[in-house]
């Protein structure tokens, strides 16, 4: 990574610097992609007052649009105003309080970020793994539930790390039958893959909106059950500032982050509107309209969007003579995980892919680092002439760097997979 | 407030959401404000990954020009992906360990905030306390700093709840004499009134978008001193997921959160461009415009037309024969407190103000609530028409509604400040 942008702030002059201005790119690492159009047109509107009734009626329609999106009922349904981690945060740290038992699944650096922000907030963190590349089957998670009994059991849908989607379906059932609350991380899953937060017994789920949801980094939707709402209301407190009298609960009882207090952002989303954060209004008009997108097409003809032309990157890598990373069965429908063939310069790639075809692919973290390329099909660019420009544009950089691949024939395979 | 819209939400086909289309509002609480349409535009730009060579010449360019707003040559000047308050609790939390000393100066609703803040991340906490409209003598905070021994004063310099601006110069030097940092949450008056970094020996100063630099609520603009990076770097660790061999600082050691952990934020921004959150592109493009307009006024001029506004507006007030709240020698530049007259009913003015001339005013909280009005007068609305409108807009609602003012007289006053 080039470190000549920073070096230069020491002397830019302020008063010179030109209006943004970016290169088009087309954005196939998993996330950020291309903002959808329609969603930078939705940003641009007027500003309204954060107790607007107009902006009520914006969070309204997003909370119904989300708990489509996340198939729930939940009343809880709304965005945490931060990147998709914060809401990862402010899930764990408004359920667990110091000394809380949590049961952390580990198979990717995402796993990874779970069990250290869960640390960092004082919980006492039992951790499972597997090897980055699988996932966890119910039974071993049952067994270690038994053991731990913890209070939350913390899991990542897709580790985009690793391009894995943890099959997690009847987990709900089996956390709540040992006195536990379960949480996912679905940040870069949702909409690419099925999710089903009621019928699956997901108690708290967060996702991003850079990935499948095709809108902007920044905004991070989360909805949580009654049972856990509960749980997180048992530390309910309402800022001084705010109260009325006798409203403020024991300090002793807090949670331990004023932004990530679930409970007061509940308070503000409810119909007190009580007092939190400023709303991010434009994030939040957003937000909405990659959430009527999203609704619009039908989250489930979405899902198969993505699928379809997750398949596509797939055969078109396979075709052109590449190998796929990982436990194929359990990929997630929109990252695609290509092995670096040996002696080939990862970093050099990408760039000249860059440069010359203003595409953006990504390697991976920690053992993967340099390993694996992992392409995402993801919100507006799960599409098939992103697919094929992106596998074309590879294949014509692997060949000019000598590398042995038939970019033909990986298009050909791709277009058999859409029918052509 | 209503709760209909939040409760209609039970209700809401999803397919049948209308995109965003909200009312033309003109802004003069005190923050959110109406975004400058320059920085709208800036927002809609295209997408560029997190770490393309653009995005850091963004954020390059951004430093920089939050150098020269903050009047500081911090290499660490940086955006928290958050609202105003995740900055403040990023500071707090990132200093403050658990234990640590620390006096909260409070004299409003945002002065209890730090103090809920630092109590949250476990710090000793220690209060020193002014009637709301008042400030603090230097005096006073330095007998306190005396017998508390602080490792780290927080103040608020503008606090909208009064609409106080907090005397600063000179507080860094007594800070520092005693061996204690000096924070100071500027979400309000940056911009707006005059402050100067490290003139005045500010370890950690954060904002918002909001409120002068007229961009929007989401991102949190932060400076800090080395002095204070040092403080924060002893507890720097690197997330496991992106670390290198060796590089994971203890466990025990950890700031107590990740999204809030400057010295991971600081590696994000800084060379090597490690991995922390997905930086929020649009916001960020948005922080980039906002910035550039003030680079371009020229920070002093902007301040001046800030108070030049502010003025108005008293004059305004007090010409129609309204009573201004609290010691004005003090008022911040960028907001006024006005009276509410006996019998008047708050809530009924305020709505009939936004349903019949689309402005927007606020009230107050705590001790304040239902009290007086605020009236901001920030970023892009720091300007004659915009103040003349309120004044001529809130006159007119009192008249209907029997208060006794002249509004006409209001105008006059508020035209002469103008010179005209």
């Amino acid at each position: 990574m080039t470190t000549a942008a920073t070096t230069a702030t020491e002397t830019i002059d302020t008063s010179k610097i030109k209006p943004v201005n970016p290169p088009h790119r087309l954005l196939m690492a998993p996330g950020p992609v291309n903002v959808d159009p329609r969603v930078l047109t939705a940003m641009s509107k007027p500003t309204v007052g954060q107790f607007d009734p107009y902006m009520f009626k914006v969070m309204g329609e997003v909370q119904a649009m989300f708990r489509t999106i996340f198939k729930t009922s939940n009343k809880q349904t709304m965005v945490v105003d931060g990147t998709s981690r914060s809401a990862i945060e402010a899930a764990l740290v408004s359920v667990l309080a110091p000394g809380d038992p949590v049961l952390v699944c580990v198979a990717g650096r995402f796993g990874m970020l779970l069990k250290e922000i869960a640390e960092r907030a004082g919980a006492d963190v039992h951790v499972i793994e597997r090897p980055w590349g699988e996932v966890f089957t119910l039974a071993e998670i049952e067994e270690a539930i038994k053991s731990v009994r913890p209070k939350l059991v913390a899991t990542v849908q897709g580790d985009t790390s690793t391009t894995m989607c943890q099959p997690l379906e009847g987990l709900g059932d089996i956390c709540h039958r040992y006195g536990a609350l379960l949480y996912t991380d679905a940040t870069a899953s949702l909409v690419g893959n099925d999710m089903q937060a009621d019928a699956w017994g997901l108690d708290i789920v967060t996702t991003g909106m850079q990935k499948c949801l095709g809108g902007p980094s920044g905004s991070a939707p989360i909805t949580v059950s009654d049972r856990a709402v509960e749980v997180i209301n048992e530390r309910r407190s309402i800022e001084a500032g705010v109260a009325n009298a006798g409203e403020i609960a024991p300090d002793a009882d807090r949670i331990h982050s004023n932004y990530f207090d679930m409970a007061q952002i509940f308070d503000y989303w409810g119909p007190r509107h009580l007092n939190h954060h400023t709303e991010a209004t434009h994030a939040l008009y957003a937000v909405h309209e990659a959430a009527r997108i999203v609704c619009e097409e039908g989250i489930d003809n979405a899902i198969a969007r993505h699928a379809l032309n997750g398949r596509a990157m797939s055969a078109a890598i396979e075709g052109m003579g590449l190998k796929l990373y990982g436990d194929q069965s359990h990929r997630m429908n929109d990252v695609v995980g290509v092995i670096i063939p040996d002696g080939v310069d990862d970093a050099a790639i990408r760039a000249q892919l860059l440069n010359d075809f203003s595409v953006e692919i990504a390697s991976s973290f920690g053992p993967l680092k340099g390993t694996i390329w992992r392409i995402g099909v993801m919100g507006v660019n799960a599409r098939k002439d992103a697919v094929l420009t992106c596998a074309a544009a590879l294949g014509n950089v692997l060949e000019r760097n000598g590398v042995k691949v038939s970019t033909d024939k990986g298009i050909e395979a791709a277009l058999e997979v859409y029918g052509e």
